[in-house]
């Protein structure tokens, strides 16, 4: 018997059967004896017909984010009281609530709010009752009293604050079954994790594994919520689905403790959509630095490995960086007008190049894992663009070609292989 | 310059193209000088499909009122956003409000609520700042911090509700540009009235002119709201709309003036959907129209039209009164469970019968009106089965067959005629 925040995304509720579905699934958890809090998404489409509405009330411009919120909001209100119309018909006391009602208390930063506060009391009386607490995710208050959404994907943040605030724990339901030690489709090797930490599913989420946003992995590992990743498609009324012991379904993404670290490496994430620019003959000066990366900024773009190598002369610098690939062209745009403020020869750019990271907690205290992955590209003839490392992940940047070899070889080559 | 309250019905707002031919009716109020509140209701089909949801969600049987309130007003929030996002696009600031933002505070009668107060200073403040508020209709928030609706047709209500508590004028726009002296598909001579008054609109409304609310009219009456019955399907950009002396487009509905007496009558109506019962041979004594009518009224049927005849030898009555044709089966069943209490000899039904009603605020001081009805339906060879009547109405049954008829010598014998 525990408190337990359920979240179902926009497929887990694309239609009244779905949400039948979902109910079973939380039927199973009310009958396990848990106090449970169910969050949920717009059913599936339903958020970008919204945003089309408000795209063509506009006229194709810009418009009003607060309006843009009163409008999108309204997908979540819908799911959220047909889940408690079939909780109830299946005889699970249940209400719903908008964000507005608990509060989930937000910044007024309209279509990507923050939140500030969830006040717990009214669920937790509810609670009290024996009654199922349904809530509309991605929503919030502004100080303003308005209405508010949390960007793209919110709904994951809104369970776990909801999660934190109530000291539960958070199953997060969705279409796959749990964190991969890679893309399966691109290794059917890959296995799924049973454990990860906080840390490393940040660097796997941030690297390319869709599956959870970044956003509510940073929350939950603030808040120490642990997080567990599992599919809505499993079959709903087993009780095997039940287990509080970190041994159940899906992934649980928790605190590091002592047997987790057997693994050196725990998964294999990937970026296809990246850009390689090579600025070179740079006047190596202080500041010059400055004069690239400032720019760009400015301009809205995120740049991610960056390699300075002082050219044979001692006198020039080259610079190499990484940008996605769909601000490639507004990058080079920047520079040539900023050319005489930097001062270089020449650019060079390549789209064609991929980004391969090997994620895990080990790391720290295993020696060895960056020479295990240079030998392993190297012996596949996979030749190495630019290197980036953290505590706990370390990437490289190569050819898009050799992009699925790499990731199948580093799999084999950390003993990621499924037996 | 005035207060305006505007309210727009679902086909006025039925996609976005609509919406902003509703945002140029609102432009032109505002260029007028006019402080303008907009309600709205949901996109045409909008509530129906999310009543469907509820419907599936409860697997077709009965629903919580508080989750149906929850899913159901949703509608509305949405075409509050994109009506303000389709004004701002114009250049003309406004914002939306939810029923509870504002708030309108109701009843917690779910699906049928009832408006308790509205507190205008919110919406007041941002008319200082020249903003026009878009107001969700058909919702507010109950004493327990939900959200209720007001019933099918509740956001004419919605609206003069507001115009009450911010003192304005209320211009409700329809698919029709006025109320008629009959429904012109039945009579082409039908005449657009100038000018009604809240009495007449009533007897005409809940006799079958579908236009307005009869709630919404009683509220205006009781309130002295003007309140206009206008088209949106007019031209919006034309200055000719705009005008506050009762000479504009549409009908206003209003107090009784002087010069309104002119016309006897105002109106005929009609209702195709009745059915008579008659219960021959009663015991004439004294409780025993409870003894019929009680039972009907616990089984929630509404009797209309009461004709009773004592018979030739004194002693039985037949009693005679119609109901809508839809409960005619289950008037007919719960007569026939309580036969041994009331104790009658027989029951005959029919369900081909209409009812035709002459409306009038100057039937009150011109005598003779019944007489010149019944007259002319005679005339026609037209039998009446049942007269009812009230100080400004006279209402009888017919057979159904004669609707027509009965309709256009009644308009041409009272000088409704158009010239």
């Amino acid at each position: 018997m525990g408190r337990l925040v359920m979240k179902f995304g926009g497929t887990s509720v694309a239609d009244v059967d779905r949400i039948r579905n979902v109910a079973r699934h939380v039927a199973r958890e009310v009958a396990a004896g848990h106090q449970v809090c169910v969050v949920v998404s717009a059913m599936a489409g339903k958020t970008n017909e919204l945003v089309a509405l408000c795209e063509d009330a506009a006229g194709g411009g810009a418009y009003d984010a607060a309006e843009y919120d009163a409008v999108v909001a309204s997908g979540e209100q819908v799911t959220s009281g047909l889940l408690a119309i079939v909780l109830q018909h299946m005889g699970i006391p249940a209400r719903s609530w908008a964000g507005w009602q608990i509060p989930v208390e937000t910044d007024d930063a309209h279509g990507r709010a923050r939140i500030a506060a969830i006040a717990p009391a009214a669920l937790e009386e509810q609670w009290e009752n024996g009654v199922v607490n349904v809530v509309a995710g991605f929503q919030g208050i502004g100080a303003g009293g308005r209405v508010t959404t949390l960007g793209r994907g919110g709904s994951d943040t809104s369970a776990v604050a909801l999660a934190a605030a109530l000291k539960a724990r958070c199953d997060i339901y969705t279409d796959v079954d749990g964190i991969y030690t890679t893309d399966p489709r691109i290794e059917p090797k890959a296995r799924r994790i049973g454990r990860i930490t906080y840390e490393e599913m940040l660097e796997l989420a941030s690297q390319g594994a869709k599956v959870l946003q970044t956003r509510s992995v940073e929350l939950a590992m603030v808040h120490g919520v642990p997080l567990r990743v599992r599919s809505s498609f499993d079959a709903p009324d087993s009780p095997d689905q039940v287990r509080d012991d970190g041994s159940g379904p899906g992934t649980l993404v928790c605190k590091e403790d002592a047997d987790m670290e057997q693994q050196v490496v725990s998964g294999i994430a990937f970026a296809k959509d990246e850009a390689q620019v090579a600025v070179r003959g740079v006047r190596d000066k202080p500041g010059v630095a400055a004069s690239i990366f400032g720019p760009l900024a400015d301009a809205g773009i995120s740049v991610d490995m960056i390699v300075q190598n002082v050219s044979a002369d001692g006198q020039h610098a080259n610079l190499t960086f990484t940008v996605a690939r769909g601000d490639l062209r507004r990058a080079l745009d920047v520079l040539q007008t900023h050319r005489d403020d930097i001062g270089y020869e020449e650019i060079a750019a390549a789209d064609d190049v991929a980004k391969v990271s090997i994620v895990g907690i080990g790391m720290r205290s295993h020696a060895g894992v960056a020479s295990r992955m240079f030998r392993t590209l190297s012996q596949k003839g996979i030749n190495i663009e630019a290197i980036t490392t953290s505590e706990i992940k370390l990437s490289v940047l190569i050819h898009e070609d050799y992009l699925e070899l790499a990731i199948r070889a580093l799999h084999e080559a950390f003993g990621l292989d499924a037996a």
